[in-house]
This record gives structure tokens, sequence and C-alpha cells, in this order.
């Protein structure tokens, strides 16, 4: 088994992959991204996140030619090269390699560049106890909704984050939760899920919308609304979902403990129901 | 003359410089980077960039173990392989290389690449007719003093100025303007020339300082501080500053011609003070 990397057209070893330094990804971030996981050999919604490196893609009028049949091939064909069955995939495509300037560079294909890596899930005891997150001030500019490559922010609350033992930093922007700086969020509250609506500053996650759907399937009540942090605080439960995370409860925000500071029966629940669900993936 | 590339150690041909993908720069624009502009083999300012190249560096808590000197000594080095007398150095520091997670990597030294290209400065004629801005919502994140890689907002801002005819994208937040997509701005009114304070949401400009210690010189009066945007487009004057233009004056605010629409008095002499004053410099 070997980490496997693709560059534009051309499968190899994931560590003999090179760059240009003149690669618009590199010098501005100028690029959009996707992380998917695949269980048994199978991409997880691979449609959704295909669509959402789209519209990403296209919110930034960055143009790339191949569309998601072919996309797809190339994900089976790398992830079979890797030999891993429960892989991790890095999708990143950037507006290409030129002389440094700002403006869009004429007639450059875009990167496409793939990482096929071998899927390292959180120990159960992690999901069994639950984390614990801290919020931080969203300062993040004001398209969180395009999953770009701008990352710092995210880099430095993630970090914040660890240093302050916790798993996650949680983003509030005008009083209001957004989002984890690599995940999205859902609060319970008298058995009805609240998870922070989709707008310019909440990127729209797949394992989000994902496990909203299978909570309306338990007959769930789910809003996706706006959250104030004081909302927030008084959750019954709280967890975080996100594509290597899946759904992971949270037990104390900052120095609070949530309800009795034990994973919650809706939390536990939902990442049983997702486990089964991506168990029972199929290709399709 | 040859485009020169250096990467952690090692001088080569541009062009022969490759980078790992999993370089942080590229997956996170977790990053800072300075433009230093070379006039007849001197870099300018080359103090003032190194400081700010630091302070960047140290509130994103990115080490680098080049001191100034050594830097400087690379600056000159790769300047003379080029052979470009009139040079554009590029500098770029990331967080290193390490597989993607967001929390920095331990013990990984940071990417240090630098490029040395020919500078192309604008045509005479651009300053004698002065430029034409528009002006944008600043969406960018709240820590612009950081001059990082994270600059999709500013790719997109001054992609859009370019499809309007436009030079350069002026952001305005929250009623006031605060930089371009790729420079400093100054007004000038009855005499007083203003630029927007120095905060979270405004690069502290090289160019910037010294065109006002320039004009203090001359016993103009510069006021860094707010500057609302109604204020700003009753200006009598308005220029760009940066390190690769210069002195550059503007003539019309999106549709709105400033003043009688041709350069101004104090735009002029600035550039003319300016121009003679990197004509004098010296290696340090």
């Amino acid at each position: 088994m070997l980490d496997i990397g693709y560059l534009n057209g051309h499968f190899s070893p994931l560590e003999e992959i090179k760059i240009s330094p003149d690669d618009r990804g590199f010098l501005f971030g100028d690029g959009v991204y996707e992380v998917i996981r695949a269980y048994h050999g199978v991409p997880a919604f691979w449609s959704e996140h295909f669509n959402r490196l789209v519209r990403s893609a296209n919110e930034i009028r960055l143009h790339f030619s191949i569309e998601q049949p072919q996309f797809q091939r190339l994900l089976l064909s790398g992830l079979h090269q890797s030999g891993y069955e429960e892989g991790k995939i890095y999708i990143q495509v950037t507006r290409g390699v030129a002389p440094r300037e700002h403006t869009f560079p004429s007639n450059v294909d875009s990167t496409v560049f793939l990482a096929f890596r071998k899927m390292v899930a959180l120990p159960t005891e992690v999901y069994q106890q639950g984390v614990r997150v801290i919020t931080l001030p969203d300062i993040r500019w004001h398209r969180c909704d395009i999953k770009s490559l701008n990352l710092l922010p995210n880099v430095m609350a993630k970090q914040k984050a660890r240093e302050a033992k916790a798993f996650e930093g949680v983003f509030v922007r005008d009083g209001q939760v957004t989002e984890g700086a690599t995940s999205n969020i859902f609060a319970v509250k008298n058995g009805v899920l609240i998870t922070p609506e989709r707008n310019h500053f909440v990127l729209a996650g797949v394992t989000q919308q994902q496990v909203a759907t299978l909570a309306q399937a338990k007959g769930l009540d789910v809003q996706f609304r706006p959250m104030a942090i004081s909302e927030f605080l008084q959750s019954d439960e709280i967890f975080l979902v996100g594509t290597t995370i899946e759904v992971l409860p949270v037990i104390q925000v900052n120095e609070q403990t949530i309800h009795d500071g034990k994973p919650g029966p809706i939390s536990t629940a939902l990442q049983k129901d997702f486990s089964s669900y991506v168990a029972s993936l199929t290709l399709q």
C-alpha cells in the first residue's frame, strides 16, 4: 500500500509529485479543494463533493475541464493504485501556473492535484467520551461558503484549540455560531436539532446535510437557522460533523460543561446511523 | 540574464525550482511574503521589508531562522546571478512541508522561496495620464495587516478591476476606504495628505511610509486616519502607492472624475521625489 498522487493527468507515488512555485495555489491560495472519505473502497457522497467543488470553482471563476464521470474514474483509479480500502482522498484545483500577477492568467490550464492516503479514524474512545471545543472570534473573510485554499485563519484556530487541549475551535461572528475550523456544528435542544443556516459565512457541509437527512428520517425536527452563542451554550447536546470525524459529540465548550458532560443520546444515535449508512454504501 | 530562484539553501534557474504539494503554502496559504524592487542593483527599503516579513511571520507564529544580514546576502547573490540591475525580488516563507493537517507540524523547517525577475515598470504615459480605480466591498479577513498568502479576495478584486478597465480595486469596509487590492491609498484635500490609519484592516505599506516621509520633508501635513468613502470621492487628488507602482495618480473612481481629471500637482511632485530618492539609493 502506498500514498498515491495525481497531477494534471499523471498518477505517481505521492512523494514524487512536485509543483511549480508559480502555481497560483502556492502564491495566492487561488484554488478550491475537497476531502472525500472512502469506505471499503467507495468514495462516500461523491456527487455531493463534486457538486460543491464545481460550485466553489464557479464562485471564484475557476474553470476545470474534468467532468464528473471522468473525475470519479480518477478517484477510483487512484484509490485502487494506493491499495487503501479505507482512504482519504484530497482534491485540489488551482488557477494554474503563471508568473505572479494577481489578475487571472490567460490561456493557462488549471492545476488538478489529488492525493490518496490511508484514512486514520479517531479512536472509538474519543466518540464515547466526547470532546471539548473552544470558541473564537470568526475573523475569516466573508465568503466562507467557498471551500477555498485561503485557510490561514482556520489553521490558527485549530492550532489554538489544540494548545487549549480542545479538539476544535468554533467560530462566532456577531454573536452567532458559524462553524468549526474544520467542521460544521449541530446543537440539540428539547429534541430539536439546530445547525447554522447556510449563507456566505458558513460552508454547506456534506456531512451536515447527510446527518440532517438521517435525523429527519428518525422523525427529528432539524432547523437550519442562526444560532446565538447564548443559545448554543444552553444546548442539551452539541456535536461536530465532518468528512473525517463523522458525528463527534461535544461535552464541553470553553470551561462550560454541556448538560451532564456526556455524549447525548441523539448525538450517539446519529453517529451509529451514520456508521451504518456509510457501511452500506456501494459504488454507483 | 536569467530568472533565478532560491529554495531552502539552493539557487537555481527559477524554472527548475519545484515544491512539494504538501507545502503548507500550497495547501493552506500558510505563509507570508514580500515583494522588493531593486534599483540599479540595490534592493530598496530592505530593512523595512525584512522587518515587516518578520512581523507578519510572528503574527502567524511562523518561525524562520535566517537573520537579516544573511537574508540580505541571499538577495544580493540572487540579484547578481540573475544579472538584473532593475529587479523584482519575491520572498515567500511558509510553514513547511508536512502531511495535510491544519495544526502546526512538529519539527518541520519553514520553506524559504525567493524569485528574482526583471522589473518591468509601468509606461511613463500611465503616470502622466493617471489611472481609473473602482471601489469594492472589503470582504477580506480581519487581519489584513499580515502580509499573508491568503490573497484570493485580492485576486478577485484585481481581476474585477481589470475587467472594468480600471487599474485597481479599492476596498471599502463599513464606509471607510481601507486599501487597494495591491496598493495603499492616499488622498489630498486642501494640501493635506490623508492615508488610512494602520490597523488590522490595512497593511502598513513600505512605500506608503516612505511617501509620507517625503511629503513631510516638503512641509506637507500627512494624516494617518480613517477616511470615509464620501470624503475620498471629494478629494483634490488621489494616488496609489506600492513597491512596483511607486506613486501612481488616480483620475477617476468608478464613474466619478477626481477634480479636473488630471494627475494633481502633489501626486506628480511626490512621484518625482520618490524617483529621485530611489535613484540615489546605495548598498548599505
